[in-house]
């Protein structure tokens, strides 16, 4: 058995992928509708709203885009808060829908800075628009300010996006309590399923402000798919053996309960992190701001970072992922959400161990 | 059982189904490769193609949207042929990404007709981008001139989109011999395979029409998933367990080989026929365009269309699909495409019958 220990797609619970393999019905048909009232009732519940959630058939850079084309007029001035790859991604959606553009960026393994944020938004008074990534899936860096964000955006008259892709349904994203306007999600991260769904969550501010957008939209246009979801319905065809999986693993998060689902990332970050820390290795991440869901190591000097990947593969059957862009062999990162024991990690600590020490030798 | 005899999603073939209970592999890694590899020239066999083609994870609807903003630059002018509701969604996606639009509609179960094309490209020389539904599947018509149409469009220096969503890999799509400039198709149809994979052929007169059309686009970007899948990739994570679904349903296509494929199906078609009009009923489509996917059958006057199909449902455990739009109440569809027996189409045959028995009563 392969341990799967990167970041998305997570490995899939027995129970979810026979799930998923049931036979086909009409997406326009009873069941469908019974199951996406199910799926929408249960992930507003992991996403802590009230606000209308819509499930898109599409990657979660689909619900980025999503975010971009509902959200930002062709030519508005917006902020894009970036600290790592998917937060550049941001970066390059913005640029594709002809948006202004201002970039706050920050070294690899930090975290965002409120004061440097307001700052941003005291320069440029134009800006009504705030993107953000709550978890960096390439640096292994949760950003810690998302309870005091919205107040602040708000506070500028702003609407913020926050990309929880990988954080939402492992860590607390309290999307009503915290005032986020609009939060996506991926279902191939905390949820136990396989890709193919992402989620896009929209309070009454984000939708005034939808309302007005004449940004051209239309698979990824948000109010067609509330509405349709509101009648039972998808405006396309949906995966629907994605969402029969979907449907099973909420049952199983909502039976085991968010704040136990909380607690259990909460632990298996530290785990990791004592674990990496214990074999003389250091993280990417700055103190204080690392990811529960991925850990992000540094390469020590003088090994070939491809080649431990490969031989933890290869050798020991245990995938971690690389770096992306600029990062590329300088870290290996270290998966711990969604459906995992704490045996998956202690067993991945242990091939970390063995691979590198295979490939110094 | 359920007999669902809807025109997509179709019964997915239990094989099929437990490929795609498999686990879940980095998308990254070597796994991945070889099967976007061995589907993707899988996929352009059935198209019968040496073009580059794409795999979306997406509805069919996302191909049609990927088709529009990578041809198509805001202000073009463009001709729409529309035989039905999925012509209708060209004529909304040209018409939402600021297209110039020359629409060609015709009557509910008409076939195009080639001569009044050339009419209207003769009538707007500045068009030169052509959008058309092959296989209509709200009205269960197949445009019969495809084999002509490629020729005509490039004579007038045109680039022709296809939606084959409903008929490439049920009947004969001949991409190379009859010159498609880009043609897409859904792995909802005859593909076996659960809905949230789409496909999309571009050739050479295409990609360069493509390179200089300054339309936004990202997720949907085409040159992003050809570039990475020559890299044994996809830009934004895939629908990995609708792949594996994908990777085992080309594999028992091709053994069953696309002539004895097109072959069922014509013969599907006309049982299909014979047995509605041995029911005393008719079909919506004109004679010798009916295709050999859907079937549409008008609901004989007095009928309550909506109550025929629940109990079709309810009493009959079979499901067909309605009109849509125009056609709601007017139609029932019959679906006869993808992984089907001669016993599933005459068990349909005898619900029809027993169902609108029950109804007239």
């Amino acid at each position: 058995m392969v341990n799967l220990r990167i970041p998305g797609p997570t490995a899939v619970p027995p129970e979810v992928l026979q799930a998923g393999a049931a036979e086909m019905i009409n997406h326009r048909g009873p069941e469908f509708a019974a199951m996406i009232k199910r799926t929408t009732e249960g992930v507003k519940t992991v996403y802590q709203t009230q606000n209308d959630v819509a499930t898109l058939t599409a990657s979660g850079t689909g619900a980025m885009e999503a975010a971009v084309v509902n959200l930002m007029a062709p030519g508005e001035p917006v902020l894009v808060i970036t600290i790592g790859e998917f937060g550049d991604r941001f970066v390059k959606l913005v640029d594709a829908y002809g948006g202004r553009l201002t970039e706050q960026s920050y070294q690899p393994g930090q975290a965002a800075d409120l004061n440097r944020i307001e700052d941003a938004l005291k320069a440029n008074p134009d800006i009504k628009l705030v993107f953000i990534t709550h978890n960096e899936t390439s640096t292994g860096v949760t950003n810690p300010i998302l309870p005091e964000l919205g107040k602040l955006v708000h506070r500028y008259e702003g609407t913020l996006v926050v990309d929880a892709i990988s954080s939402l349904s492992s860590v607390p994203v309290k999307t009503d309590e915290w005032d986020l306007d609009v939060v996506l999600s991926g279902s191939q991260k905390g949820w136990m399923t396989a890709p193919g769904l992402a989620f896009v969550s929209v309070n009454q501010r984000a939708w005034e402000k939808i309302g007005k957008n004449p940004q051209p939209r239309f698979y990824f246009d948000l109010k067609r798919h509330t509405d349709s979801a509101a009648t039972g319905q998808t405006p396309w065809t949906p995966a629907v053996s994605v969402w029969y999986q979907l449907d099973k693993a909420i049952e199983m998060m909502l039976a085991e309960g968010l704040e136990n689902i909380f607690a259990r990332h909460a632990r298996a970050g530290q785990m990791v992190r004592e674990g990496v820390r214990a074999l003389g290795l250091e993280l990417l991440a700055d103190e204080g701001v690392e990811s529960n869901t991925v850990t992000a190591i540094k390469v020590p000097e003088g090994v070939d970072g491809g080649k431990w990947l490969n031989v933890a593969r290869d050798e020991f059957d245990t995938v971690f992922a690389g770096g992306q862009g600029s990062l590329r062999g300088k870290i290996v990162r270290f998966g711990h959400l969604g459906y995992m024991t704490d045996a998956d990690l202690q067993d991945g600590l242990q091939a970390l161990k063995a691979s590198l020490d295979r490939v110094r030798q």
